[in-house]
């Protein structure tokens, strides 16, 4: 029996009440609704440039060609056409072989959530936010830093749940390192569909740890595993490791997956000035040649298997080497990703990302700046969309509240603007006349509750009021913000059916050991 | 004589000296330089939905018509063809009227600066980034806040100048309210001409102070009257009165400086839910009919008068009246304003502006989505683009480096990315194969000094080494960077006959006594 189950009942009960007595206070957010963007990306790059960078990507594949670590996955590349050589790990792709399958990817696929209300489209012109993943500490100015653990783990979805700005929870906001690596994907993904009922990504730690994830999330949708393979309910990241090589586990994970009909997400780590050339042309060919190439193996696996082409490509600090985000590098390698995807008709993967380590004006324009860079770029699905500090090493809990009013900042922002003669408001411009005031007018009136964003962070009192109230910063606000969100968060409903054998199959993985470590 | 004429004589010889000798210490940064937006603007709403604001915005200055509380400038618009009536203010325009008289707007020109290295170019796929202007306080976190005196007005002027980003100087950058408004005007034009020779933005506070600028300006650049008629070297903004009105001293303003040549900026100050309807459609569509009046009556004074379209349309917290800026309905505005002035064929401005009190996330996230607006906006000319704070009450000086630092990362995201061979590099990514790292290859050392923007305030140390400096947030930084390089300002060469000219004038029209003043 897992260790919330009581929680559960006495927790899930209670959820439901409120919902039908109103009783707890509720957030002020727009429904959770699917999001598109308005107008036509940006194209930073001509047509021309993109060619030639498609052009070097081909070639790149078929002259250097790129390391297939498993033994398994260069079987499945050679019996589609590529060039394999006995006992070589080195793989080499012919340009027609790549373009020939990677038409058959979708341009667009449905991911289901658990609550089918928090499904979400991938691709064209829609938009999914999710959660900030894989952090290995995680932060708040209470208590300061600490490494990730099982209760931030779960604070961190439950506020990923109760926002419907985030579509989706994203992987692990936090590493909870205090759960043994042997069974922790079990209680992870556990916690994954109790506190929430949207969509999730999984890692592709291996063979075994994405069995079991399999399994649960075919569980927690109630479906055969022939239903399964026509349904996405989920999804991976696939770094590769750049340059040039796709390792064991990622390559294990795209077969599973792939074959099971769950989405990836192809993700070169292509850092210009380290793994990736100084120059973001360069950097991009690289990303590109990579991304290609483990895009084609998913078709290799499965033709028509859902896929995303992700973009993650920055530059480092030259002084130091340490990774940099929402630079203007950044913001370039965003739009020519995008660029790229929509030219192969992929969905495309960005972030928003920092490198700030506080919630300082750094965080902020550094963020605003991926952000950016991922709509303008074309990105349909945002990784790390809220809570990421330190380039990706802490998820902080006033940067997850800074972050989600960004997001809506940006939702509201891409919400059509009408000029019907109701919004152009030519009588009530007519009855307030020159030197009036529109304030008292029945148009104003009538809408103005609901006329503007109403942020959740910025602080528009006057400098005095201001500085009465102790010149909070923005931090500081952010702080009492999440304490009193988390406060008041619900446990979805599950089928009672689908939690016993959800937590049978947890306790019989934990039984037998989980998967063993080699560590 | 002016009180600083002896510093000149030290100051402006250890200038030059310093410029042969090389002994001050030099700021790191991009030389000044034309700026392009390298892909077109962003269009948030359709043809369709702009062609409806178009027409609501000639219905209503055909219909209701316009407040001008100008008697000469009534009889320009009566001569123009537009509907006067005796005794009233109120006056109309016919749709064809306006669109005839804006057709002779010049669709771009070129704004001139003493030293001709700093003219720059408006309209078209141009941008100029200006100081901040117009704030009544001024602030750093050494001193605190503080009401505007000619202390801090020099040294915000010495900023402008030393920082190529900043194309022009703005407006007063925070109002000196230690000089008497009688000969404030007279102080101030000879610190912008003294300190700068960046060109610059004066105040259209009645007749004789126009008349006094424009003379002083005319002999900052050696010119006739006649050769001035052909040079803009200055500029002007012009605020209606919104909703509906165009006050004296603006129709002075634009009377004059017309006549001169020299441009105006029209800018309607149209915030949706105070002086403009609640809606984004409404507020705009008043913000155009306005825009247009004052863009049509430049072209009566004098036809190809250059001129551009001003946007400053926000919202206003709804709760307490304050206005709001980098708000997502803010950047709506940006872009549709933006859209318009394309429409018309006449340089647009635009803002970096916000509503934070402090240099905190929220100034960070305010001013980089106002940038994000403005630049996908299509702005030719960004005024306020560094120091703003409060809604513009006060000019920071850590929110100038904010500032400086971000307009430096904007230009550089603008800078084209090239994808010939050498910037993709393939010989250097075959060279280090897969699993390799670029940092010692010949194509990384020959360019990483270079590679990438070096931010003046991100701090990319990691959390350890972040902590132990005592964790220091972007204003502390800013604070430090602001007065090492306020100390390595460098006063710009000015002619002797020229300086003496301008002195005489500034002294003889003190022993006038200035412009009479009824305060």
């Amino acid at each position: 029996m897992t260790s919330d189950k009581l929680e559960r009942k006495v927790r899930g009960r209670r959820g439901r009440q409120r919902d039908n007595n109103l009783t707890a206070p509720k957030i002020i957010q727009r429904p959770f609704e699917k999001l598109i963007r308005s107008y036509p990306p940006v194209e930073i790059v001509s047509d021309d440039q993109l060619e030639n960078i498609h052009q070097a990507s081909l070639k790149l594949l078929s002259e250097t060609g790129i390391d297939v670590l498993d033994v398994d996955a260069r079987a499945i590349m050679k019996l589609a056409g590529a060039d394999v050589k006995n006992g070589e790990m080195r793989v080499r792709f012919d340009p027609d072989l790549i373009l020939e399958v990677i038409e058959n990817v979708p341009s667009k696929f449905t991911l289901h959530a658990r609550n089918k209300e928090h499904n979400v489209i991938m691709g064209e012109n829609n938009i999914a936010f999710a959660m900030m993943a894989s952090a290995p500490n995680c932060s708040d100015t209470d208590t300061g830093r600490r490494t990730g653990n099982q209760e931030d783990f779960r604070n961190f979805l439950k506020l990923a749940q109760m926002h419907n700005v985030l579509h989706i929870t994203g992987g692990y906001p936090v590493e909870p390192v205090d759960i043994h690596p042997s069974v922790r994907h079990l209680d992870c993904i556990h916690d994954y569909i109790t506190l929430t009922d949207k969509a999730y990504c999984i890692y592709s730690l291996g063979k075994e740890r994405v069995l079991d994830t399999i399994e649960m999330t075919r569980i927690a949708h109630g479906l055969s595993r022939d239903q399964m393979r026509k349904q996405p309910c989920m999804f991976s990241i696939i770094n590769t490791n750049s340059p040039l090589q796709l390792d064991i586990p990622m390559l294990q994970g795209i077969m599973e997956l792939s074959a099971m009909g769950q989405p990836v997400v192809i993700t070169p780590f292509t850092l210009a000035g380290a793994m990736a050339p100084v120059t973001i042309a360069g950097a991009i060919t690289l990303q590109n040649a990579e991304a290609l190439a483990g895009i084609a193996f998913t078709q290799m696996v499965r033709p028509k298997a859902p896929v995303m082409y992700g973009g993650f490509t920055s530059n480092v600090d030259m002084k130091t080497g340490s990774p940099a985000f929402g630079t203007p590098e950044y913001m370039k390698a965003q739009h020519i990703g995008g660029q790229l995807a929509r030219k192969y008709k992929i969905p495309y993967r960005s972030s928003n990302v920092c490198a700030a380590n506080t919630v300082d004006a750094q965080a902020a324009y550094e963020s605003v700046f991926s952000l950016w860079g991922a709509i303008n770029g074309g990105a349909n699905m945002l990784m790390h969309g809220a809570g990421w500090l330190e380039g990706g090493l802490c998820c902080s809990y006033e940067k997850i509240i800074l972050d989600i009013d960004l997001l809506q900042m940006i939702t509201e922002f891409l919400q059509p603007v009408l000029s019907n003669s109701e919004e152009i408001a030519l009588d009530a411009i007519n009855e307030v006349g020159p030197a009036g005031h529109f304030f008292g007018t029945e148009h104003t009136q009538a809408r103005y509750r609901n006329a503007f964003y109403s942020p959740i962070l910025s602080d528009w009192r006057n400098f005095e009021t201001w500085r009465e109230a102790g010149s909070p910063v923005t931090i500081e606000r952010a702080n009492a913000e999440w304490k009193k969100r988390l406060s008041v968060y619900e446990l979805p409903d599950l089928e009672p059916a689908i939690r016993d054998e959800l937590d049978a199959f947890v306790d019989k993985r934990k039984t037998e050991g989980g998967v063993a470590t080699d560590f």
